[in-house]
This record gives structure tokens, sequence and C-alpha cells, in this order.
């Protein structure tokens, strides 16, 4: 599950010298639209088409058709965001004699498998729409970027005319959904699975072995999940049913069984298949443990082969995951047998035992007819070309792989379980403008994936910590490797995470209904106050305290991965630096006066419930935030210059107030820090 | 469906002449404790038992054991709400040999069946709480005790050191959840489980055919789904799931399917059993249809013994609802085989004729194994006692079908769908005190259900609907009847409410979500304000707008169907105008103010969201209504009298205010007009 190393999103993020308000360079002739991701081509036209209770949808496909099934789906939106009652019956006919407002065309069901064509041309004139695609992915793809378009005037909802031609930038565009460490129910698979149709993902990459839990029926060895899952695992039938549901939405699943590392709750049932001598239980830390196949033993490939014909029968995807990466190696070091082996087949190291077992799983992957699939360390010689590299460990690993003709992902710098701020997401690119890669290795990858790793979430916060970000980088893989204004991003992407909440999503509600328990009330507006200008501690600072048994509904849950308020506040700081404007000033100063007098209303709060009481701290460093804001505010807009002692001072308070609370971190801090030294003048 | 004539639970509402601050006559031993339902009896000790990480869980079960997961749950519950890291790993054991904290012991495993034993005892002391109970559906109803027990003081939390002897009053304590309207999706359902268990309802009575669709999967005749529901219906494997969940909650799963009206659905794919000619199609609008099963055709009862003998196996519960109600009987008139077939035999009228249809179900009920119940018009004579008899219809029908040796249900007053407050059908008993009933004849009276019909709810907005309110009605059905203090269950059930939501329920979080998507951002306070005084219009003077595709979205859906904001400001007139204290006044007059107040901010919102253009004359009318209401509250703080002039006019204004706008009403304005009355010393 690459933690311990996952350091090079930062340091890439960091070499690029990058600031949020200064990253952005090209202009997209897009602008101005909300859309996300951006399409490839969008020519404006005059004129609207007017959204009224007659709009009409029409295809030439009845209701069984993935097409007619997303028009309905369309249809149902526009009118929850409209509050208009269609006339259509939308369920039952969409036929194409009708005199219709929207026109969807294709020519064949699309197949779910990479290089499939999900382009679409959208042509939204005032009298008609016309969405016309080779496949009806790319109807549905044409059909998410229309309600995107919605607008209203004084005379109602409209689509403004235009003309857009669009396709995606890379063909795997992923989503990693850990159910291992957390389990996740299938209704958030299925609001997850409609939030990536919505920014037109089109890989559920689901994570469903861990050592922390086997979340998977398995028919063949029914002692896996009923040993390995605390109960907690999906059923075939609710399998085969988000396949399904997925599918509709034009995306693929891909299963991924963590092998021959990660894989504790497989000895929970099978010890005799691990290379310690156990006992073996469920595992609840977090970490990188000892328990890992023996790849020494037949008797594994032939249970392998049990279960991967098994499970390659109940996914349909051509490729499926087998993990492969931190393999601890301590179990290997300490049997005789398996070091026997290793000097007996001249096997040595542990990277080459690995190998050696890599070889024979793909051997029976390829007997089941799937392409295999690895995080970086399955990247080893005398494998062969056709299996895909999942990129976790950085940009170079892809690039090698590449070079030598292997097909990769790229997952480094998406990590968002590590509470990044969007932006070093959206700049991470698969293939940077700066890749030393020729065209013709270029091809060789296929996108890049998101991974949203389960430690620190449950089914209650898990969506917070995915949206909105992920739209971020749905947009980095689908949009042109030229679109990449951050400002224009962030102002998209916050009109977007409103738009994901009509799908279920709970990344703007889970807040206030944290913060009500925390609270024991429903008046937590100081509460809220605080939480959106804190974020939790980022990479792993938090991980060693918690156990999968942990809650997570402390405060520090409750705050968002990024503080957009913060954010707001720290590009106000930037202008008001710049061009000292007095609205400005007036708005600054009335952030900075509520965060200071917040603490007096948020104590009563605090001391009502014993669970808030590590937020006091935090609270007054707000406070002093905000107060050492305001001195040095007050003196720059004086013109004041303060003196040295006082900056000193400052920066010590602040140095203090910087220092981790509750697991968390105040979010406001660097705009501060910049006043106060603006008041010095520096 | 029992729509058109429901009008008895207001009618004894009215009767009663209760307003909400009156009503409350008996005082429980057990007020000061925030449990819901109150308890038989609670006799408070000293002490107080800490809870800390080291807090411990016992029984002599193992992890498959109903008790032992419910335990797991209340420690989830219990560490989510104080945000403790506990070391035992209660998913693993809980085994009763360790220094634990609380024990749990039962004799046996319940049955999920009426009259089953739910009692328990509870005695928390300082070192250790014990849970005893007959069986283990009593331990889990004590642990919901326990749980909402859970306090806490400077020091942390604790459990309060108390007795608790605890049984039902009613065996039968039901929601019934209609998925035909709308259908609910496997997640909702379960999560309204989770309520219900922890508000100690017991069974989970699930509408499944209506006209608007027929919605679970029949193997028998697969056409029924396929062509009945839109695709929208549960597979036999998700209803085996819900059914599961439900038992390991202690709760039954009484499944109906509604014949011989309420049917369309069903001759979408079988006309040939309908009494008209058709043809038929799925039903978007609402009310009662003219469809009718053909009570004179031997082959519809073949085709019914192979329906319900597959539902049979597939519902564990004893008992099976055939619905039964408002059978509109246009079709049986208009066919002239029916009236020959009822002519050569003796059935003088529809009812003899649904009466004759219903002894022919009955039969094949009983040959599978099944009780048959039904709303009140399955009460006709002829049919066998044996059979129960749930009351949509009012007191008199139960009374009567009591007297008869019937077994009944109560379900009018419970109609939560029509946006009651809760106190109305808090005092709605079903053997109130002046019941006519013998007490042999008071043992027909199972108990009751809420019932939570779909027009205008979906899985967005139902869970408003049905909480909190039904808390109040299952205090109703488990508590004695003496427990009926209104205020104080007000108090409880705002607490209740917060708790709720541990479970995944949305009726505190969708409202502020359904507000972002009308104003189409975060910044909803002014929204919220006016939600928050606003009721929808009660009862069905909403039905007639809706079909089954239209939105429910908007803001009369955001708002909740008793505002507490109302209730709160009413209760503060009632005594303002009692006892004229100066921190009252000041509180009521901010409150007036801020509404207000409120329009001219909301109206930037108004504007920029077409959906919310038909909000402004609500809102002008809050304005209206505030401005009313303190001008009259500064004559009557001055001693002044108004004139009468005045009076007539303000009542003139407050008539046009109360009319209902974007379908809602006001729900301050009863107190804004009692104010108005004051000032006039009337």
């Amino acid at each position: 599950m690459k933690k311990r190393l996952c350091t090079a999103a930062f340091i890439f993020a960091a070499a690029l010298g990058l600031s949020p308000a200064l990253s952005g360079r090209a202009e997209a002739d897009t602008k101005g639209f909300d859309l996300m991701p951006m399409p490839a081509k969008v020519v404006p036209a005059e004129g609207k088409h007017r959204v009224m209770e007659g709009f009409y949808v029409a295809g030439a496909t009845g209701p069984a058709a993935r097409a007619f099934k997303a028009a309905s789906r369309f249809m149902f939106r526009l009118s929850g965001r409209t509050g208009l009652f269609f006339k259509q019956d939308f369920l039952l006919t969409q036929a194409a004699s009708e005199p219709a407002s929207l026109v969807y065309k294709y020519e064949k069901a699309g197949k779910l498998e990479p290089f499939e064509d999900e382009a679409y041309n959208l042509s939204i004139r005032p009298d008609k729409i016309e969405l016309t695609a080779r496949t009806d992915i790319g109807v549905l793809r044409g059909l998410e970027t229309l309600l995107q378009l919605l607008a209203a005037d004084d005379q109602g909802y409209y689509f403004p005319c235009l003309e857009v031609q669009d396709g995606p930038r890379f063909t795997w565009r992923g989503l990693m959904i850990d159910a291992g460490r957390h389990f996740m129910p299938v209704d958030m698979v299925k609001r997850t699975l409609d939030g990536m149709a919505a920014v037109k993902l089109n890989v559920l990459h689901w994570h469903l072995t861990e050592d922390q839990g086997f979340r998977i029926e398995c028919k063949t060895y029914p002692k896996l999940h009923q040993f390995g899952s605390d109960g907690l695992y999906y059923t075939q039938d609710q399998i085969k049913d988000v396949i399904a549901y997925a599918a509709e939405r034009g995306i693929r699943v891909m299963p991924e069984f963590d092998i021959p590392g990660h894989s504790t709750s497989w000895f929970a049932a099978y010890p005799e298949y691990a290379s310690g001598s156990g006992p073996y239980t469920v595992e609840r830390k977090f970490g990188v443990f000892a328990p890992t196949f023996n790849p020494t033993e037949e008797k594994a490939y032939k249970f392998f082969d049990g279960f991967l014909k098994e499970m390659a029968g109940l996914f349909p995807d051509p490729y499926l995951h087998i993990g492969g990466d931190e393999v601890e190696g301590g179990e290997w070091k300490a049997n005789p047998m398996i070091q026997q082996f290793m000097k007996k087949n001249g096997i040595p190291d542990n990277h080459a035992l690995q190998a050696y077992f890599n070889k024979r799983i793909l051997k029976i992957l390829t007997k089941y007819g799937k392409k295999m699939v690895g995080w970086d360390e399955v990247f080893q010689p005398g494998l062969p070309a056709n299996i895909v590299i999942q990129s976790w460990r950085g940009q170079e690993s892809l690039v090698e792989s590449a070079r030598k003709g292997y097909q990769g992902l790229l997952s480094n710098g998406y990590y968002i379980d590590l509470c990044q701020p969007a932006w070093e997401h959206y700049l991470n690119d698969p293939i940077p403008e700066t890749s030393p890669l020729t065209d013709d290795q270029k091809k060789f990858i296929l996108g890049g994936e998101a991974t949203m790793w389960a430690e620190l979430v449950t089914p209650e916060t898990v969506d917070s910590r995915i949206w909105p970000r992920t739209a971020a980088i749905a947009e980095r893989f689908w949009s042109p490797q030229s679109v990449k204004d951050v400002e224009d991003m962030y102002r998209r992407m916050n009109i977007t995470s409103l738009r994901l909440e009509e799908l279920g999503l709970k990344h703007l509600s889970y807040q206030a209904m944290l913060l009500r328990r925390l609270a024991r009330s429903e008046a937590v507006a100081p509460l809220k106050v605080l939480a959106d200008v804190v974020e939790p501690l980022k990479r792993y600072a938090r991980h060693e305290h918690y156990t999968s048994l942990s809650p997570f509904t402390r405060f520090v849950d409750a705050c968002p991965p990024e503080s957009m308020t913060a954010r707001e506040f720290g590009a106000k700081v930037d202008r008001f630096l710049q061009i000292k404007d007095q609205a400005l000033a007036q708005d600054l100063n009335a952030m900075l006066v509520r965060w200071r007098d917040n603490h007096k209303a948020l104590l009563p709060i605090i001391q009502g419930s014993p669970v808030l009481k590590e937020v006091q701290p935090l609270s007054e460093a707000l406070t002093l935030a905000a107060e050492t804001g305001i001195k040095a505010f007050d003196l720059v807009l004086s013109g004041q210059k303060s003196d040295q002692v006082w900056v000193d001072e400052m920066a010590q308070a602040l140095a203090e107030a910087r220092k981790p609370k509750a697991h968390a971190e105040l979010a406001i801090l660097p705009a501060v820090e910049k006043l106060v030294k603006a008041s010095a003048g520096l």
C-alpha cells in the first residue's frame, strides 16, 4: 500500500516552486464555463436553449439501453436542479419521433476496456440540442457536460448555445477505493461511482484484500471471508450489482487482491500458505506487516489457481490487479525452507523471489484470460511486457517502465488520503511537459488513478477525502495538458463540489453532522468557524495513533483536507499586499475579527463535551493568530513599520500556534505570517 | 392506501382540545433522563460509572450471536460519541472472564414473532453494569437504553448509576415503508432499521407493491418486476439481506402485497388478471385508481397461489399483509361477467365480492403457513377471526373488530407523511384511557404502526418525514400509558434526533444539502432562517400537483414537517404573555427582528436561482408577520392597548400571510396572532 516512501509528490510540488496563485500559466479558451473536466474544445455561439416543462429527450433506443437509462438520470437531475415538472415520461419512452429538445445518437454500444471511444460532439442551438458519439459511452460523457452547462437568468434556466468537441487525453482514469482497511458498504461504492461518472472517471480500482480485511465472498474457499472479514465483506451478488451499476455509467471495475504481502487476513483462514508459523489474526493496526505468502509452496499456486479462476469469472474486466507492493521480507528471511529453495533455484534475493512468485501468478491469470496489473514492485527483470505497472513511487519508475515497453499508470501524487491541496494533485501530470519519453514511449502511459487509502476514513467521512479534490484529478486525466489554470480550477471545482451533492455524496453534509455529534447540539456555528480554517495533519502524521477500531468522529475528522476559507484568506492577503484596496481591507479585517472572537462563543460548547477538550488549544491558537494578523494588518494599513522585536515575538507565538493540536493544524498561518513579514517591510 | 378519508386523526386531536403546551398531564418518575422511549421503571441511585479507554463489554456468546454483534455496534457507537480509543477488540472477543465493565446475559435466543419477551433489567453501579434479559432481544433493547444514558461532566463521560426494569406496553410496534410510490433503496431501508432499533420499534412493514410500482423480484412470474418497476425493485438477495439485517436488530419484516386494488403495476405484466380491459401501464399519478384484480377469475387464484407460495418462502415472518384497502370498484361494476358471477353466487355488493376474494386468498396464505393482515376493509362478515386488522380509518373500527375477537393494529393517527406535529401522534393511543373495551377485549389490540406513505418523498427527503417524530410514536407503543408529558417528550425527542444521526439517518443533514442545491451556493443562512419557520402544507393539499417523476427538491421539501423554531417561539410567546419577563422579551424581540430583516439577505439568493422564485412571497410574508409581531409585542410590553382598527388591519394582513405559498405555510403565524390579540387586550 505504498505509504512509507510516498514523499515524491511533495518533493515534486516543492521542486516546481509552485504556489497555488502563481501556477496557472496556460489560458484555456473555455474559461468562464463552469465545466469540469474542461472539454478539449468549446466554441461559444449566440443564443440560449431554454429549459422548460416541455423539455424532451430522445434517442433511438429502448429502456434497457445504457444511453436511455443515462438520459433518464439526466432528466431526473435536471428536474431536481430546476424544480421543473417535465411533461415527458422519460422512463417510458424517448422516441425520436417526438419534437425533441435534446437528441442523442451513437453508432454502437461501447466496450468497457481501455482505448474504447469516449469522444462526443455536443451542439446546443436555441431550438435543438444534438449529442452525437461513436459509442453510447460517449453519449454518457456528453450528457454530463451538458448538465454542467445548465445556467440561469431572469427568465429561468437555459443551456448556452455552443459547440463542444471532446474526448479524453488518457484512456485510463481511475479511482482506487480501499475497502480493506475500513470496509466501505455498497451504497458508498455506488455513490462514488455516480461521482466518478459526473467527472468522467472510468475505472473503479477496488482494493478488496488487505492485512485488515478480506472483503469479498469466496465460494471456492469460503473460510477466506468467514475468518478474514469480521463479517464485513461483499457478497458476490453485491459485487455483480456494483459491476452492473458501474457498467451503466461507463465505468470499468478492476479488482485488486494484494499478494504476496499485505495478506494477513488471508492467513486467518489459511495459515498454511504463509511463510511464517503464525498464528494469524486479522490485523487491527496500520503499517507494513510481516505475514507474506510462501512463494516456494506448490500448494499455494493450486490455491491461487482456484481463487483466481473464481474471481476471473466474477469480474468481467480484462485486467486484474495483484498488488505486489511492500513485501516486508522478514518471514522469507526467517524461513529456512524458503532460503533453501532460493539457493537451490539460484534466486539471489527477495526481489527475485517475488518475481518468481509473480511469474507463477501471471501464468494463472493468463490461463483465465486476465491481464496483470501491479504496483511498482512487480516491475522486475524477467516479467513479460504485457503487464501494467501502477506507479506509486514516482514519475521515474513510470518513465523507466515505459522505456522498457511496459504500460503504466501514475498514482504517485494522487494519494488523496494524504490531505494535500487540490492544486498539488492538479499540476501532477502523468506525462509532464518535461517528460524525457519519446512520443512512442508516451503511448505506454495509459493514465492514472487517484487512491483513497482507508486507514483514517470510515463510510461517514470518506466522501470528504475523495471530493471535490478528485474532480481536479479527473480533469488532469481527461482534459488537454494545457488546461492548468489553478485559480480557474478552484473556481470550477467548488461549483462542481456543490453539484456532486445531488448524487448522494456526503462530502459537504458530513461536517455539520459530525459537529452536531461532537457538540451534542444543533448550535455548532462557532465549531464550524474553527473547523473551516483547520486541516488534518498531512501525510502519515496521524496514522500511528489509530487502529481499524478507533473512532473517526473527532474534531479533526470534521475538518476538510483543504480549507477553502484559508485559501480565500490567503488569496486576499496576497492581493491586499499588492494593491491595499479599502474594500479588501474591510473584508480581511472582518475575517480576522471573526476568528479572534470565535473562542468566546466556542468555549461553552467545548466545556459541554469532553471529546472537544482537545480542541481548546486549537481554538486559542486561532485567536492568537487572528490577533497577530490584526496587529500586522493595521500596521501595514497605516503604513507604519513594525519593529524587529515585535516581529520576532510574533514569529515565536506563531511557531507555537503552528504546532499540531488535536491531530490538526491551522491553515491560515502562512497568510498571517505574510502579514507579519509585510508589517516589517520584509 | 387509505388517503382520501384519513381525517380522523385531526378530528381526534381537535376533539381533545389539546394544545401542545397544555396536554401533558401525568408526570413520569423518570423525567430528567434523556431516554426515548421512556422505560417502564427507572430507579435512580448514587454514583457514576466512568467510561474510559478500558471500558470492556462481556457476554457468554461468540461473534456469530446476535447479542455479540449488538454489543460490538454498541461499542462502536460509544466510541464514536466519546472519541475514546477502546482497548478491547470487541469484534474478536467479549469473553466474560475478562474484568468487564458491562456484562450482558440472557437465557435464550428470542423469536421474531409477536409476544416474544423483550423485557430487560439494567443495573448501573460505579464498578459494574449488568444487563439481563430472558432473550437476546431484551439485551438489544437494554443496550439502546444504556447508550441513551451516556452523560458527561468535567471529568469525562459516564453512565449514571440506576436500576431499570423495562418491557414494552405493546408487542407490535411498527413502521411502514412505502417503497411502491417512490422506490426506497436498500441503504435507506437499512438506516431506517437502525433508527427503528434505536427507539425499540420491532416491525418493518414493507409496502412492496402499488399502482406506481411492483418492487420485488418474482422468480415465478418475472414479468411482474420486469414490466412493473421501471427497473427499480429489490432482488431476492437484497430482500434476504434486509431480513437478516433486521433480524440482527430484533426487528420483524412483514411484506405487504396490496390486492385486489392498488395493483396497476401488476397489470403492466398481466392484464389478463384485471377486471377491466386495459391496456395498463405503471401509474405515475397519485390517488385511488380503477385497475383491480378480477375476483371471479379462477386462473387468478392459481396465479396468487404461485406468487404467495414464493413470497411465503422468502419472508420468514408469520404474518403477510394483503392490503385490501380502497378498492375503487368501477372496473367490477363495468364488467358484465363479474356482475353475472355476483348474481349467480348471491354476492350482493362489492364489499361482499372483496370478502369472497379475501377468503380465497386467506386459504392460500393458510396453506403456506402465513397469517393474514389487512387494512380496515378486510374486516368483513364471514372472515375467520385469525386475521389481523390494521386500522387506518379510526379508533372506532379497531374497537369494533376487537369486540368481535379480531386482533388489531392502530395506524390511524400515525400517518407521518401528513406533516402533523409530533404531539398529535404522541397523544394518539392504541388503547386510549377512554377506551370502551373490556380488559379481555383490549388484549386484541396488538399495537400500532407509523406509516410512511411515499407520494411526496424520495430517498433524499424521506428521513426528514420519518425522524424524529417517529421516535415519539415509538414511545407511545413502548412506554406506559401514563408517560405523556408533551413538553418533556419534545425535549427528549430533540435530543434523540441528534443521536439518530450517528446511524446514517439524514433527517438533519438533508436540509442544508437541498438548500445548497437550490441556492447554488454554500451561503444558505438566510434561506435556512426561512425554512426553519416554514412547514409543508399538511394532509393532502400538495398531492394532486405531483407524479412519481416530479422533482422533490424544491424549497418546501427542505422544510421540516414540524418547525421546532416556531414551536419554541410559540412557547416563549405563551410564557411572555403570562409573566412579561424582560429576558424573555429580549429573546422574542431578537427572533422577530431576525425574521423581519431576513428578506433583505435572502433576496439576492432568490434572484440568483429561478427555482427559488416561488419563495419570494413566503419570505415577504415572514417579514410582514415579524413586523406585525414586533408592533404587537411593543404594545404589549409598553402596556398600551392597540385599537380595534389596527387589530382588524393586522388580522387581514396575517390572513393574507396565512395563504399557502410554494406549497408551504408560515408556522409562526398562530403565535403572532396571539400577540396581536393580546395587544388589544383580547
